[in-house]
């Protein structure tokens, strides 16, 4: 079973939670902790053998730990997600193979595209498809049709595979800290339009996909995991987009797997992640 | 022996280099050929058993090639170089060790420095290091004293190896497509002072460093090679300008490399790499 | 158009072939070309434009390259490929959704498996399953039904897609240098069962996957391509087989591009691959 | 501080050991913890401030982990190590420049050398070189030689920088878990005389380094770090051999950072590495 715990840092935690934890008779298998110094921030991630109680072991770590600590004992090992899309395949293939197979750590109860594309593929799959457009709306009221359909679902993470609208901060803190999305990352980074046109002119020799929890727009947040792939001048801008879309789906599946393992922290504008 | 060529693309390029280098007697023992279709820029590298007479090929070549043709039969194999440092000194060893092994593909002439931390290090491999102070004295002088230093070596390449100082268009011009410069480079990109430390508190996953060819001003210009190097939360602010020196060595060494042996041709602000 | 030829080395050859080509009309707008020189080998792929009649050119080549020349003008662009499976769905599933959404560069004409696990994913995706048993029937049975049903197709290739029984030479002749294996690699490398055991008992750092042909036995053969991904103590048994799974899934998709956009030669017991 | 503990596995330990270290009022900045599950063996590296009396602590920790536990209060911060080389220069000329500059995390107190290569390069770094050669004498002769000269240093760890003469058992046993060999590994493995070649002629697209502990024999021993590089067909064999000494170069570094910083574990033939 798992426990997570953050919170503020203070002298004897790890001796704090593992008198509790040894106390109720369990045994720690694994326990990765880390603290920011500067931040004074405490995180750690328990697997514990013989939890009996977990409403009791949660209830007694919150006693002994100091004011505002945030714990988990047992969290939902499978998670239930919504996806959001628009037209390209490639992350989305890759969640529904994995939902089909359960290895995804999570069920798909959803996917929402703004265009009906993807439609097909979620068919094939057996999971529900809704088409919300974002034409002849404004954004607002886009956004409430989206949350319409996936607030019901009460998701535990909102997976942005390739959905290619900005998302207000309205919308996203409906859903604080659970939307993930992936998007690509260059070095040195491109702003503006079409930025694997700008990498290819730059004659870029490395492309890479960064996820990351979205917090107030699209591409900034909290870093999750980041993958690059080396490429060279013969690549054309159809095969620099190809390469980079096998990126994306690498770090969105790993992103994901990191998340719904429960080995993600955020604070600040950063996480802590227990590979 | 190495043959390189860059011109405008036309039908049978190929046909009428290699129709030249066969009626000279000589065999082709490996080609590397790009074609900027976009561009209409045509790039070859050659390597070419038993030519006699590298002057003759020259112009033969030259003769049969679109106007301003550039044409590079035997380029000088061992290159002389001068090098620019500040303070640290992990590049800079690198490149002397390797230079008295005589595997760096280049000969060291001289290593100037605008701070003398680092003329310990050359005395101990018998390289002359001469101080060019930047302070009580305007850029301009400054980057004279430079130039007096460095032309006279008449240099190859002008490697800047952790030379913190940014050059002017004027000294830049000195040396055209000669400088080399390494500097670290961040997923996403940092602007400003201080960038390890925005990495940090931005929590990246990855650090990376680029090798680049100067041209207007420090940190841009066409981009020879990009290494990365995985990170995490529990690397500190130290570790990280650790790791990332790490990967500044690796990746300058790797650029000296491809440089040295003429793999590299510059067009537009982009690069093509023969690796 | 794609040309590809491998012939033996001779003096002139790039001069020979690009003055078929300029003769033509046609224009070279890449070329890749290799020369082995202790073994005395050619390979060059070229893309051209402009070809109008590709058996003139094809002759044309042949007529003017040495005796005994593979030569191949704008070989099929959509490959036939048959996919061998046992249970594991890893690969096979991303075959499906790339050959789904037409970016595999190959069309699957069937799937065969000899167990029955997999064709539930081939029928969401209308592709044929066909269940060939290896139980009850000696080897030689066994691989003359899977010829049955593998060689009506006339496949391109025969993607072994973590079909885990061993071929014998007589069926691996049916289809020389057209069946691609993607098998797991070590550094060590362990031999006998339960490899990802003895690599979990090792304590390895690092696990690769490597994709090649299939020539005599099962995980031999002449190379395509290799990646690896770290791992660290903290990975179980299991996780150790799920980071290999990407691996091989990965590794497997990277080969299977490059075989079919004919950038793969092999000779002896190696290959050279125009990535 | 560090504090590194290895014991036996029982329930509690991780309270057992903070309780000792909160009661001391010291404070824990960072706690790295493995269990090994199978194996019943439990590690720990902890980061603790406001230790004052080292001896102390380690006694208190002692008294209440099970029998046979290992403890290391502060362990050595400077290690003192002998390097062992016979001619390659790549990665002595690593360990020197970091010794230099003082970034090494251990101070180099001698370089042994079964030929008299490096003797130069030590000098200019004014580092004593000692030439043991192995020409005329006994293997049994040649290394009593060789612990005459390394003994007296009591080094922490004995570095075989490319050091190409095979240890005894009785060598090794003098040295327990303190020789650091850094060696090439390739995919697959390739046993006997002269492996680049072998690997060149087999057409491996990646060549790797290993570094690991010397137990029984030279190649094998429990592993601390493995580093890869890519490498294609335009490799000659000498290409190869470059790569890969980059590659050894940069694993070997890796590894003796991690040794040095105490963030390794040996048991049964595997480690547990806390990077």
């Amino acid at each position: 079973m798992v426990i997570v715990i953050h919170c503020k840092d203070e002298v004897g935690l790890v001796a704090t939670i593992s008198a509790v934890i040894a106390k109720a008779g369990c045994n720690i298998v694994s326990m990765r902790e880390h603290v920011d110094v500067e931040a004074n921030q405490f995180f750690a991630r328990l697997v514990v053998e013989n939890i009996t109680d977990s409403v009791a072991m949660e209830q007694n770590l919150l006693a002994v730990l100091p004011a505002n600590a945030v714990v988990n004992v047992n969290p939902q090992p499978e998670k239930n997600i919504v996806v959001l899309v628009t037209k390209e395949y490639h992350c989305l293939s890759d969640i529904l193979t994995r939902n089909h197979f359960k290895t995804l750590g999570a069920q798909v109860s959803c996917v929402v595209g703004n265009h009906p594309d993807l439609a097909n593929l979620c068919e094939r799959f057996h999971i529900p498809f809704k088409l919300v457009s974002h034409l002849d709306k404004s954004k607002e009221d886009f956004e409430q049709e989206l949350i319409a359909e996936i607030a019901p679902y009460k998701p535990d993470y909102v997976i942005l595979a390739k959905f290619m609208r900005i998302l207000s901060p309205n919308f996203i803190s409906k859903f604080p800290l659970k939307i993930i999305n992936i998007h690509h990352s260059f070095l040195p980074a491109f702003i503006g339009a079409n930025p694997y046109k700008q990498a290819y002119l730059r004659g870029v020799k490395i492309i890479g996909a960064t996820a990351h929890f979205v917090t107030n727009d699209l591409d900034e947040g909290p870093i999750i995991t980041q993958k690059i792939t080396p490429v060279n001048h013969s690549f054309s801008l159809k095969d620099l987009v190809r390469a980079g879309r096998e990126n994306e789906t690498s770090a969105l599946a790993k992103a994901m797997q990191l998340a719904f393992e429960d080995r993600v922290f955020v604070y600040d504008n950063k996480t802590v992640v227990f590979e």
